[in-house]
């Protein structure tokens, strides 16, 4: 009761009338600068986005998806639209999902997408909403969803009019689809994705049923044919060409299969398309669109998204700041609550972990785990902000080792894709755990995260260097370019919170085992280099060393995605015993200050992405985080397409900047202590779920004046002032008010 | 009763020791110039047929389906084997079926059909049963069928084996399909067949369910990806390639999918591989396999197809000639039962003609109609030996009509294909009519046929060409390969017999109309040539004009698939009125034997068929029939892969044949007179239907004691000396004997 009532309350906000949270989201931040979010329509955590489609099929487009890497269905710097994308990943760094196109266009029938695409004005995008015109034609064509369904509105002009499902193109590398007509006003079918970041095992289907609002004058299939040669080609018109198919009515596959639409429409007439999905079946996917649709109302549904939107981004009020920033704020929000999104049917069925087999569930299934980014922020908003949610997640994770015998790690629609390294789920869970979140299957949770602690390398899906680690402390570089110091300092992290696990549930050896692995971070330091260096199997470092090698993504022996920089301070479970190793508080800080001053930092990626919080760590030197904090938020958060500092990774960049914003974030994943700044709104309401924070509400003020003034001079918790620039979870969420004195100067 | 009584006294036969009808059937022959039969397993007039594919996949093949005009899944001039082909076509001329290709290999998986293939040695072909050696693998390969499934079975050596089914490949120019696994023993799916003779829009799908009798050690699915460009291909390691899916198990869909099953097999260890298909759905394809295949059982389901085969096969027991010459007929009858097909399942559901919707029937439904063959001289045969067959042939051709509107022209599971030219359901039903066969749909039947007698050119399916027809007469040419005369010469031929049916129902005006317009052909017959000749739209003789043109199947202005002289004695309803025409009987009889002597004639086309027969009508000219056909068997019909003269026509060569090998021939469609010639064989016993012949058996003697006799003295039908070289179909049915008295020479 008391959760519907919560939930209730906060819903009811959008009645007020003055601006909303939810009238400040941007949904194009992020479209440009490989931020990799999409401005389409989505619900939060919603299984179900629409997402105009605009990276095929031109050369007017500055970006292509199959001329070059490319992860998202949309860039604001292209211009040609080919349609609504059905279901996609937003802010990741491979292609994927993005299919079941959806287009509209006038005139003559033309099933090929480098011809029936358009030039498109007139963009609006909303939280639950997008719209654009088609130059080409004159439709306007709009998008929203539900959780499972998405909903289309065509306006076309007078005369002939198409709607196209195009099965055979889209964002994933997988191909083949087969598509059903049932009649004249709906079809079904599904299409096989996966392969994502080029793992060719992991691969999923998507169901679909379709259903347009008016029955066509006709409708068909196509498909491109295979090319032919000699006397066959000159007697097959369609040889290597796309064939309209007018009478053929039932299964339809193939590698580029569609399904088109023609009506004779009149001046302004409105068509409605919806499209519900499951990752289950077809009758699933039918079951989701008539209970999410049972009509076709898009004014309904998109109210519906909006409000769901604003329910949940008003549980952070932030007053002060320009609109720029509260636009940056709730959008970061925004993008921070698409994934994980849910995967159960309207029924509780999804496809298990790794599996043939149906699962049911009464809670929530999530799906769409990007842990080696998330278990550093995203996890500890979601605790403090959604715990329910966030208690839903982790029962997913447990179930999914229950299903496949692994925790995951990168997972994708019921798929492991094994994507980054590391064992990510361990400090994900852990520091839910540490923070009050409980409510799950903690003994066999534990189990699950000492089996990747402790199997043999030859078997451990998290760890395949495990045998090194194991014996050794360290994983020795064994190919040019194996990542191994970044597997292992991820090891470091899951192990030192698997300790802390252990230690709260009385495992005392487990906790001294893991906790002892967890130092190993030790064998890397290089003292020549003041870094940490690659070690090579026979124990010595690696030569010819260059700690700035592997700098914007280039491969670099040892480091994944980074330079040894990006990863050195990659330590924060024992800050203390790095600065040991690196000769003291004043070596540690000027090293640390040089990295953002040489701009060593790297702002688009997660190893360094706590950096300028380490600061804090150090009496006198913490108004350097508080300053560096407000720098980065001023270099790379935005109010415009170019506003992420890179892909989001699935909310992970924007969750820093959500925390930031809001003057505290855990630097340390595991460790319930949030590090302080001052926050960039003068004050910050946060609505707590009271079933799991009594409290029920954190009210973050400031005595701010002047927008310089950005340095902490005290801060008060419920009226009682901290020693230092940490706060636990626990004094945070039981503060009632946290006051921030600030000031101009770091004097 | 008595109808299953009769069955059972012809399946008794085989329990009798003695060399079988079913013994001397051949299915190699026709496998070579062009005959387009296959050595494969099939029951008469059966669903499935299994039959060795080695047709693509190696330069070592003299032909191959992708580089050429090509129709057969077989050739004996090829060595190159991929596979078992599921669902085939016999004796036709365009490409189409031959697809779920089962495909067994030993060592390690590989999925590439031009590597996995393999030459092959020992082939064995009997009714219901085909074997070989794979000599790459040292695996036997064999099949057998029931009506709707087909059971292989593979003899692995010792080691690693494999299973293929490919999805991708086939006869068939469509593409695409869709597979699913349902457990380790068993998988589903449908693939798209059609597009036969290249009309794009017949096309249909086959569903299938496969079982093997032994659980794999491990299983999946391939498709051939999608060629990449750029970096993506770098990281995409398929980009164009095969890839082998091991963990997915939902479903899957391509153009170029496959499922593999891999083993490790000791010596001679026998899988057994059953496949069930349907053209209603998958459903009914398991149905149809666990009905007809309730276990694996080899040798049970093979000695049930060649049971089959000897009961259908022993309808005519030939006594005296060779060994060779009993092979021909025996084979010739064995291809004529192939097709039509039976489409229904064992639940009597069909795919409805040119619909989405499922009927049922408790008799067989029928499929595979090649009309401007058949007419000719299947229909009579099967009217003669197999009227139980015949009525729900014609039953099925008139619910054609009531589903789809139109009679079929050549109809290919459930899609008119349109492939040739005329109205030939009408000759096909009438004839039957005419012989006895009523027990049908009469009156809807005659509508029908009305329907394409009389519906203006722009609405008419079966003569699109009617307008000019009925206004004129004839049909001129209106393009310069517009088959004009052949077209009209189908229609003139039509009417007539839809004359004789309007009579024979008291329709007299109809019969009067379309009597006239059979007579119509007299227009182009032209005293310049002494042919028929085409006409163009101002009336005047198309110029320059050589009767020549349009041998050996090259376009021709006017004649389809042939030349003038191919054409201008078929007007089997008129020879009397085309005698005249051509200034009297011996002007014609002479041009008929310059039409022979000068090798005018065609023998492996339809249109000139019954040629031979026409030196009958004049007295004292009837030796040149017999030697005529005499001789024609002699050149064209052998016991080889090449004993065809060319396409067999789903059995109207081999009707040819059988007929003439008999010694009667029905020279006119519709009308019920045999033209006689004399027997091969000195002795004939047809087992006649009682239920439609009360008689019960037709003895065929000759008193011929050398083979050089071939030559008709007098003919005794019952004891009753013929008067001329005829016989009416009522005549001969009920005569109990027919006595030839023959003679070595035509003196």
């Amino acid at each position: 009761m008391k959760k519907q009532v919560f939930a209730l309350l906060l819903s009811g906000v959008l009645s007020v009338s003055a601006q909303q949270p939810v009238d400040y989201v941007n949904p194009f931040i992020g479209t440009s600068n490989y931020g990799t979010t999409n401005p389409g329509a989505v619900c939060p955590q919603g299984l179900m986005s629409v997402t105009p489609f605009n990276v095929m099929g031109s050369e007017s487009n500055k970006f292509d998806k199959d001329s070059q890497w490319w992860s998202a269905p949309y860039t604001s710097d292209n211009n040609y639209f080919t349609g609504f994308a059905h279901v996609n990943l937003s802010g990741v760094g491979c292609p994927e999902l993005g299919g079941l196109l959806l287009m509209p266009t006038a005139g003559d029938l033309n099933v090929d997408y480098s011809q029936y695409g358009s030039a498109y004005t007139e963009e609006v995008a909303k939280p639950g909403y997008y719209g654009t015109k088609l130059t080409k034609y004159g439709i306007k064509a709009e998008a929203t969803a539900s959780m499972r369904t998405g909903l289309s509105r065509f306006t076309f002009p007078a005369g002939k009019g198409n709607i196209l499902l195009n099965l055979g193109e889209g964002l994933t590398n997988e191909t083949g689809a087969t598509v059903r007509i049932v009649n004249d006003t709906e079809i079904e079918g599904s299409k096989l994705m996966g392969t994502f970041c080029y793992n060719p095992q992991a691969v999923f289907p998507v169901y679909f049923v379709m259903k347009v609002s008016k029955a066509p004058k006709q409708m068909g299939y196509w498909k491109k044919q295979r090319p032919m040669k000699g006397v066959e080609a000159e007697w097959d018109g369609y040889s290597g060409k796309y064939k309209l198919y007018t009478k053929y009515n039932r299964d339809m596959s193939g590698d580029d299969v569609g399904v088109w639409f023609t009506y004779d429409n009149e001046a302004n007439e409105v068509i409605e398309v919806k499209m519900g999905v499951s990752f289950v079946s077809i009758e699933n996917a039918r079951l989701n669109m008539n209970t999410e649709q049972p009509d076709f109302n898009f004014d309904k549904v998109s109210t519906a998204a909006r409000e769901q939107w604003n329910s949940d981004l008003s549980r952070v009020l932030v007053e002060g700041g320009s609109k720029d920033e509260k636009t940056i704020f709730y959008t970061a929000l925004y993008h921070m609550l698409i994934h994980p999104n849910i995967l159960q049917d309207v029924n509780g069925e999804y496809p298990m972990m790794e599996s043939l087999k149906t699962g049911k569930t009464s809670g929530n299934r999530y799906t769409v785990f990007s842990l080696w980014d998330t278990y550093r922020n995203v996890s500890q908003l979601m605790t403090l902000l959604f715990p329910e949610r966030q208690v839903e997640i982790i029962r997913t994770m447990v179930d999914m080792y229950k299903e496949s015998g692994w925790l995951p790690k990168w997972e994708l629609f019921g798929r492991e894709t094994l994507t980054m390294e590391g064992d990510p789920s361990i400090p994900y869970i852990v520091d839910a755990w540490m923070r009050g979140i409980r409510d799950f299957d903690v003994e066999t949770a534990y189990q699950a995260m000492r089996k990747g602690a402790t199997t043999p390398g030859e078997f451990n899906l998290m760890r395949p260097d495990a045998n090194d680690y194991f014996t050794k402390g360290y994983v020795p570089l064994r190919e040019k370019f194996d990542n191994s110091v970044s597997h292992a300092l991820e090891y470091y992290i899951a192990d030192w919170n698997l300790s802390k696990f252990a230690q709260s549930l009385g495992k005392k050896e487990d906790a001294k085992l893991f906790y002892d692995r967890s130092m190993g971070y030790k064998h890397y330091y290089s003292k020549e280099y003041g870094t940490l260096r690659p070690i090579l199997p026979d124990g010595s470092f690696y030569s010819p060393f260059d700690p700035l090698q592997g700098a914007n993504f280039e491969p670099s022996p040892g480091f994944h995605e980074g330079n040894s920089w990006n990863y050195t301070f990659y330590v924060p479970h024992d800050i203390a015993g790095l600065t040991k190793l690196m000769g003291g508080k004043k070596k540690f800080v000027d090293k640390l200050q040089m990295v953002f001053d040489k701009k060593y930092y790297d702002m688009a990626n997660e190893p360094d992405i706590a950096y300028p919080y380490l600061f804090s760590n150090f009496k006198g030197e913490e108004w350097r985080t508080q300053k560096t904090v407000r720098g980065l938020l001023r270099d790379y958060y935005h109010n415009a397409p170019n506003g992420l500092p890179g892909n989001d990774d699935t909310g992970t960049m924007s969750a820093w900047a959500v925390f930031a914003m809001m003057g505290f974030y855990p630097a340390c994943p595991g460790d319930v202590n949030y590090t302080l700044t001052s926050p960039l709104f003068d004050k910050v309401t946060i609505k707590l779920n009271p079933d799991y924070y009594k409290k029920g509400e954190l009210v973050i003020g400031t005595n701010r004046t002047h927008a310089e003034e950005i340095y902490i001079q005290e801060v008060k918790a419920g009226n009682k002032k901290l020693n230092g620039y940490f706060i636990s979870h626990d004094e945070l969420v039981n503060a009632g008010s946290i006051e921030y004195k600030l000031k101009a100067t770091n004097k």
